[in-house]
C-alpha cells in the first residue's frame, strides 16, 4: 500500500526499532521524553494499552516495538497530527497492533469501557496554560501548553480507563510534582515509582518519570536516577541502552 | 550553673558551633538527617521558629549557631528527652533563645497563638506505625515510628502556627514523598522545594528535604542534589561543607 509524503514530512527511524515515523518539520517532532518514556513502561503480553495525546503516534510506535501488547489505542486531538499519525501505522503495517483515534481525551467514556485497560501511558504538554500570549490553534502551542488538556483531565481520563491495579506512566517536568502527585492520588492512581531524569551528575533534574497503579497501597520508590549526558557533553551509557543504539557505531 | 550528667549521658559538640549538647547513650541521639535540615533552612533575623518533635535540641541548637532567629521554641512529647534538652540548653547558656516545652506537637493551639511563627521545623519519626512489633513506650521506637504523631499530624500543627508565606522545613524518607506532597498541600503548605539526598552518585535518594510555603503558588523547584560519599567512601566535599568541619583536619 502506498503512502503519500507530504511536501513538509520526512521519515525518520523509531529508535530501537525497525518501524518509520512520519514528522512534519514544521510541526511539533518527537524528542527524549517519548523515548524515556517508553523505557520506564513495563507491559506484559496480551495487555490493552492507551497513549492520551499521542501527536506523531511515536510512543505506541516505541511501545510496539518492545512489548507484545495485544492492542495499543492512540489518542490523539490534533486531526492533522491524528492522520499523520496514522499514515505511520499503515506504513508500518501496524494496523492489528495500533490503533490511532482522533477525539479529544476528556470524552474517552464515549468511546470507551470503564476500567478496560492495564496500561495508560502519556508524555503531556508540561506547561500550565498562561493565557494571553499562547495562540491556542498552534501545534506547537498545543504539544507544550495545557491547552487542550490539563494535567488534571489526563489523570481523570487514566483513571476511568484503567482496571483495578492498571499502570499509569507519564513523564513530566519535575516542577510540576507536587501537582502530579495530588492528582494522582486524588484519581486513585497511587504513585508508585518515581526516576528522576538529569541533564548531568550534580545538576538539577530536568525530567521526572512516574508510575501510578490504580488503587495501589501508599509507598512509593525512587528509582536510579538517569544521567544524560557526561561530563565532556557525551551521551551516558545508560542513554545509549535505552536509545537502543550501538555506542562504537556512534561514536564512530 | 552546674549541669549534672546522668550516669548514661554524654557532652557531643553541635557540628558547626562551640556549643555542647547532653546525648544518652541509650537513647536515640541526633543523626545526618538532623544537620542536614538546620542546613535546609534559611531563617531570617528575627525569626520566629518551632521545632516539633525536638528530642535532644540538636535543631534549635543547630539552628541558634547558624541563624539570628527571635526565638525558637522545641517541642518534645518525651517527659526524659524534653528534660536533657533542656538541660543542654542552660548549658550553653541559651534560654533566652531556645525555650524546650514538654507536650503533646498535637496541642500547639492550646499553647500558642494560630500564625505566629514564621519557621517551623521537623525531622519526625520517619516509619508509618505497623502495630504489633512496636513497643511504645521505648524511646527508640518513639523516634524512629508514628507513634506519638503521624505525618498528618505534624503538618496539621505545622498549618496551624505559620503565618501566611511562614516556611516549614522537614527532612524525611523519600518513599513518603506522596504522603507528604499530600498532606503539605491538603493543609495549605503548598510544596515549593525539594532536594534529594544521595548516598552515593547513581544510588537511589535515601532522605529528602523539603521546604512548603503556607499558601504559597503551586511551583517546586528541585534543588542540587547531596551526594554524602564519593566513590572511595570518604565524606563527600559538600557534607564537610554542611558539617563546617575543616576537611584536611579530619582527613589527617
Amino acid at each position: 500500500m502506498g503512502i503519500t509524503l507530504n511536501s513538509d514530512e520526512r521519515l525518520d527511524t523509531v529508535p530501537g526499532s525497525c518501524y518509520k515515523i512520519i514528522q512534519n518539520i514544521k510541526k511539533f517532532s518527537y524528542g527524549t521524553d517519548a523515548v524515556l518514556l517508553a523505557n520506564y513502561c513495563n507491559i506484559k503480553r496480551g495487555s490493552k494499552v492507551v497513549d492520551l495525546g499521542t501527536g506523531t503516534g511515536i510512543i505506541p510506535l516505541l511501545l510496539v516495538g518492545r512489548f507484545e501488547a495485544d492492542k495499543i489505542y492512540g489518542l490523539e486531538i490534533q486531526k492533522d497530527m491524528a492522520e499523520m499519525a496514522e499514515r505511520s501505522i499503515i506504513l508500518n503495517k501496524l494496523q492489528d497492533k495500533v490503533k490511532i483515534i482522533n477525539m479529544d481525551l476528556r470524552n474517552v467514556s464515549d468511546f470507551f469501557k470503564k476500567e478496560s485497560f492495564d496500561v495508560v501511558t502519556s508524555n503531556p504538554p508540561y506547561m500550565v496554560n498562561g493565557g494571553g500570549i499562547i495562540n491556542s490553534d498552534d501545534n506547537f502551542s498545543i504539544s507544550r501548553h495545557e491547552i487542550c488538556a490539563t494535567l488534571e483531565d489526563i489523570v481523570k481520563s487514566a483513571e476511568f480507563l484503567l482496571r483495578d491495579k492498571g499502570e499509569f506512566y507519564m513523564i513530566h517536568r519535575p516542577y510540576r510534582i507536587a501537582d502530579i502527585i495530588w492528582n494522582l492520588r486524588k484519581y486513585k492512581l497511587e504513585p508508585k515509582s518515581i526516576c528522576l531524569v538529569y541533564p548531568k551528575i550534580g545538576k538539577k533534574p530536568n525530567m521526572v518519570l512516574i508510575k501510578g497503579v490504580k488503587r495501589g497501597n501508599p509507598e512509593l520508590r525512587f528509582d536510579d536516577p538517569i544521567y544524560v549526558y557526561n561530563e565532556d557533553g557525551s551521551y551516558t551509557d545508560e542513554i545509549y541502552k535505552i536509545y537502543r543504539m550501538n555506542k562504537e557505531k556512534n561514536d564512530g
